[in-house]
C-alpha cells in the first residue's frame, strides 16, 4: 500500500463524479490496466489482493488474456460493435454460440437471458404466472392458453383483476432478490433497500439460522429442528393461500448474512412445492458459475427433480434464467423486451467458461474454499473470541465478528494490509475472490486477518 | 429479395434455437458482417432497407466505422474486457467519459445508468420515492431523510407501511413503460404484455387521442378540447390521491400506437405536476437521441420547468436517467446495484455522440421526417382511402392502414419488396430507421409503399 485507500487520486476522481452522480458507495477508482489476475490496483498505486471481486460479479480476474482475447480478436469485431434486439433478429451462428455456452451442461431445458439479475428473477417469475395461469384455465376445463375471457384481456389492461392475478412469491427472511419492484419485495436483508418503496404484500418465511460448522455433531440436533420449523412454516404459508405460486431461495443467502443451509432442507423445500404445484426457483446470481465448489451450488443438494427454474448474472457475465419446458411462455411477446440479453456479453462467458474448463477453476474452488476454512477455523483457535461461524461452500465463504464495529475495523485493517473484502448481515465478512483464487491468495490473506487479529482489542 | 423472408437459413436457424428457446417473435435472421448503414442483410442474402433498426434500437445502422473503431481500438481493450460494480469501483477516468458523453448538453444536473430501459423506469420512480417521503418527513417538522422511525424500519422489510409507502403512478392509457413489475403496472397498450401478471392497481389516466395533422385548422378545435379533457382528468386522478407522487409518460406513444400530443398539453400536464409537487418523468427510451429532430423529443414542448427526471435507453446503447438535484438519494446504496450500468456501453454512446455530431444528424432527422411525411401524404392523396393519419416527429413518423389485416399485408408486401418495418397499436405502421436515415432512403421506401398501395384492394 502506497497511500490510505482511499487515496488522494480516488478522492480527486470522486471529486469529479461528484459533479453529477451519487458516490457513497465508492470504495476507490481502479487502474484497470494496471491491475492483473486476482490483484487489483487503484489510482494511487496501491495492489490489492480483491476479494471483493466487484460484488462477487468479476469471474476470472484482472486483464486475463483468454478475456482479453474476445476484444481483440478481429472476429468478434462486428458482433461486439452491434446491439440487436435479440428475439426479433439474432444474429448468425448465435444458436451454436448458446447451445455450447449457456446450454452447455445445463441442467434445465430452456434458456432466457436479460440484461441484468434483477431482470433475470422479474421475468423468471412472469414465466410461472404464466404458466400458472394456464394451468388453472386447463384445470376449470378451459383449453388453457386460448381460453382467455374478453374480462380477463380488458382487466389486465387497467391492472384489475381476472386479467391482472393476485399471484405471489413467497420468500424467506434475510433474501436478496434485487431491486426492481418485485425483486425487491422477495428482498429482506437490510432496510436500505427497502425504506419508502412500494411493494407487494406477499409471504415471508423463515430460512434457518443454523450453528456452525455444519458438519459438527454438536449442531446437529439444533440444526435439523430448525430446518424442520422453517420448512413447516413455509408449507404453512403456501397451504394458507392458493395465490402463493411461488417459491424463491437462495441457496447461500449472501447479502443478508451468508446463511447456509443443508442439502436435506432445499431437498424438502422443493418436495413440498412440486407436491403442491407451486413453482421452485434457485437464484444463483451470486453463488453460480463455479465459486460454490460446483458449478451452481444447488448441484449439491442431490435434489431428484432439479427447480423449475434457475437464475443467473454476475459471473456470468450475461444474466438469465434457466427453466423446464413447461414454464416457456405459450405465445411470443409475453416475455420479451428490446435487447433480451447482449450476445457480446455471451462472449465474455464463453471465455469464463473456457478457462474454467481448461484450468479446473470448479475443483480450485473446492479446494481453496477447504483451505480458508481450515485457516479461518486455525485463526479462531488462535485469537479466541474473536472470530465465530466458519462457513462456507467453495470460496462462497464467511466467518462473524463479535460487531459490527469490529467487523468494519477489521475490513478497514485488512485494507490497510493490502486486502480487499467483502462484508455482509450485521457483522460478518464474506470472501468473494474471483475463481482463481488459490491456496496461495488464501495464505496472503489469512496472515494478514491473523496480523489485524493480533492487534484488534478483541 | 433472393427469398421469401423468412428464408430457408433463416427458418433452420430458427429450428436450431427453438431446442432452447422461444422463438416465436424472430423475424430473420442477421448477417451482422454483411449488413452495412441503414441496410440489413439476412443469412439468406436478403437486402432490406431497415426501417424497424431493432425496436428504434440501432443508432447509426450496421458496421459504422465509428462503432467499429470502439473495439478495434487497443486503447479500449481493458475496459471492454471488464464489467465493473460501476458504483463501488469505478474505472480511471470514467468521470470525464460521462462528463464528456452523457453531461454534454443534460438538461438535468445528474445521471444515474442503468441496464436496460425497464432498469431505468424502474430505479428513477424509485428516487421519486425517496424524495417525496423526505420532503413529507420535513413537512411533518422532523428533519428529513434522519428522521426514520423505528417502525418503518422494521416494517418495510417486510413489505408493510408505514415503511414500504402506498406511493403510486399515474401513467397514461395507452403507455409503454416496460415490462418489469412497476414498469408493467405503468404499460397499457396490449394485454399480451400484461395477462396474468400482477400488478400494483395505480391510476391511469386518459391520453389524447388526437386528429391529424396536428397543425391542420380543421383539427384545432377537437384536439384542444381532447387535450383539455386529459389534462382535467389528469388533475381529477392527482387530487383523489395524495398517494400519487408521480407521473410519467411519453413523448411520443410508441408501443401503444405512435399517438402524439402538442407541447401546450406536455405544458400543462408539466405544470400541473409541479404546483401539486407531484414529479414528472419523461420516459424517452423510444424517443431519445436524435431521432425525433432534437436530441430529446422533450425539447420541442418549451417547457420553463424541465422534467424532474428523463430515462433513456435503445439508441443511447447505455440506459439510465436524468434527474434533478432534489432526486439524487439521501443516502448510498438506496439505489444500487451490481453493475449500475456498463462502461462498455458508455464507449459506444461516445462513438454514436461523435456521428450526431460530426453528421448533423439530429437536423437530418428533422429533414427526413419531413421529406417521409409529405411522402406518406401524397401516397395518401394517390391512394384515397387506404392511409390515414400521417404524423410524427422527424423519422419517429406513422400512418395508420384501415384495419390490423390491411396494416399486416402491407408490412409482408413491404419486405417483399426489401423494406423491414415496425407497426405498433391496432393498425399502425411506424417509421423507426436508424439516424443515417436520409430522404434518399425515405425515397426507396415511398415508392415501394406506393407499389404496395397500387396493388392492395384497399
Amino acid at each position: 500500500m502506497r497511500t490510505t485507500c482511499p487515496g488522494p487520486n480516488t478522492l480527486a476522481a470522486r471529486a469529479e463524479l461528484d459533479a453529477f452522480q451519487e458516490t457513497g458507495a465508492l470504495r476507490f477508482v481502479v487502474d484497470v490496466e494496471n491491475s492483473r489476475g486476482c490483484y487489483v490496483r487503484d489510482v494511487d498505486g496501491n495492489v490489492m489482493l480483491d476479494m471483493f471481486s466487484h460484488i462477487a460479479s468479476l469471474p476470472i480476474g484482472y486483464n486475463h488474456p483468454t478475456m482479453l482475447e474476445v476484444f481483440t480478436n478481429p472476429r468478434n469485431v462486428a458482433t461486439l460493435a452491434h446491439r440487436p434486439a435479440l428475439f426479433n433478429l439474432p444474429p448468425a451462428g448465435y444458436a451454436k454460440t448458446v447451445r455450447e455456452t449457456l446450454m452447455s451442461g445445463a441442467g434445465l431445458t430452456h434458456v432466457t437471458t436479460q440484461m441484468c439479475g434483477s431482470c433475470a428473477n422479474e421475468n423468471a417469475m412472469k414465466q410461472v404466472y404464466i404458466a400458472v395461469a394456464n394451468r388453472r384455465r386447463r384445470e376449470r376445463g378451459g383449453y388453457g392458453a386460448g381460453d382467455v375471457s374478453e374480462e380477463e384481456l380488458s382487466s389486465c389492461m387497467v391492472n384489475r383483476a381476472p386479467g391482472s392475478k393476485p399471484y405471489k412469491f413467497l420468500s424467506f427472511h434475510g433474501a436478496f432478490h434485487g431491486r426492481t419492484a418485485a425483486c425487491l419485495s422477495l428482498t429482506h436483508s437490510k432496510p436500505t433497500h427497502k425504506l419508502d418503496i412500494p411493494a407487494f404484500e406477499w409471504p415471508i418465511a423463515p430460512f434457518p439460522r443454523l450453528r456452525y460448522p455444519l458438519d459438527d455433531p454438536a449442531c446437529a440436533a439444533h440444526n435439523a429442528a430448525e430446518e424442520a420449523r422453517c420448512v413447516k412454516e413455509t408449507c404453512e404459508l403456501l397451504d394458507a393461500d392458493p395465490d402463493v405460486v411461488g417459491v424463491i431461495v437462495e441457496p447461500v443467502q449472501s447479502e443478508g448474512g451468508d446463511n447456509h443451509a443443508s442439502g436435506a432442507f432445499f431437498r424438502s423445500l422443493r418436495a413440498e412445492c412440486a407436491s403442491r404445484g407451486v413453482k421452485f426457483i434457485v437464484d444463483e446470481v451470486q453463488t453460480g458459475c463455479g465459486a460454490s465448489g460446483t458449478f451452481w451450488a444447488h448441484e449439491q443438494w442431490g435434489l431428484d427433480d432439479p427447480p423449475d427454474a434457475v437464475t443467473f448474472s454476475k459471473k456470468m457475465q450475461i444474466a438469465g434464467y434457466y427453466t423446464k419446458a413447461d414454464l416457456v411462455p405459450d405465445a411470443p411477446y409475453r416475455v420479451f423486451n428490446t435487447w433480451m440479453g447482449d450476445p457480446g456479453k455471451v462472449l465474455m462467458l464463453e471465455a469464463v467458461l473456457k478457462c474454467v474448463k481448461n484450468d479446473g477453476l470448479v475443483e480450485n474452488a473446492r479446494v481453496t474454499g477447504e483451505y480458508l476454512r481450515e485457516g479461518l477455523h486455525a485463526l479462531s483457535r488462535a485469537h479466541a473470541g474473536k472470530l465465530h461461524n466458519v462457513r462456507g461452500v467453495g470460496t462462497i465463504t464467511a466467518v462473524d465478528l463479535d460487531s459490527s464495529a469490529a467487523r468494519d475495523d477489521a475490513v478497514d485493517a485488512l485494507r490497510e494490509e493490502g486486502v480487499d473484502i467483502a462484508t455482509c448481515g450485521d457483522r460478518t465478512i464474506r470472501c468473494r475472490p474471483g475463481l482463481y483464487f488459490t491456496p496461495k491468495h488464501a495464505r496472503v490473506f489469512l496472515d494478514a486477518f491473523d496480523r489485524v487479529l493480533a492487534r484488534s482489542s478483541g
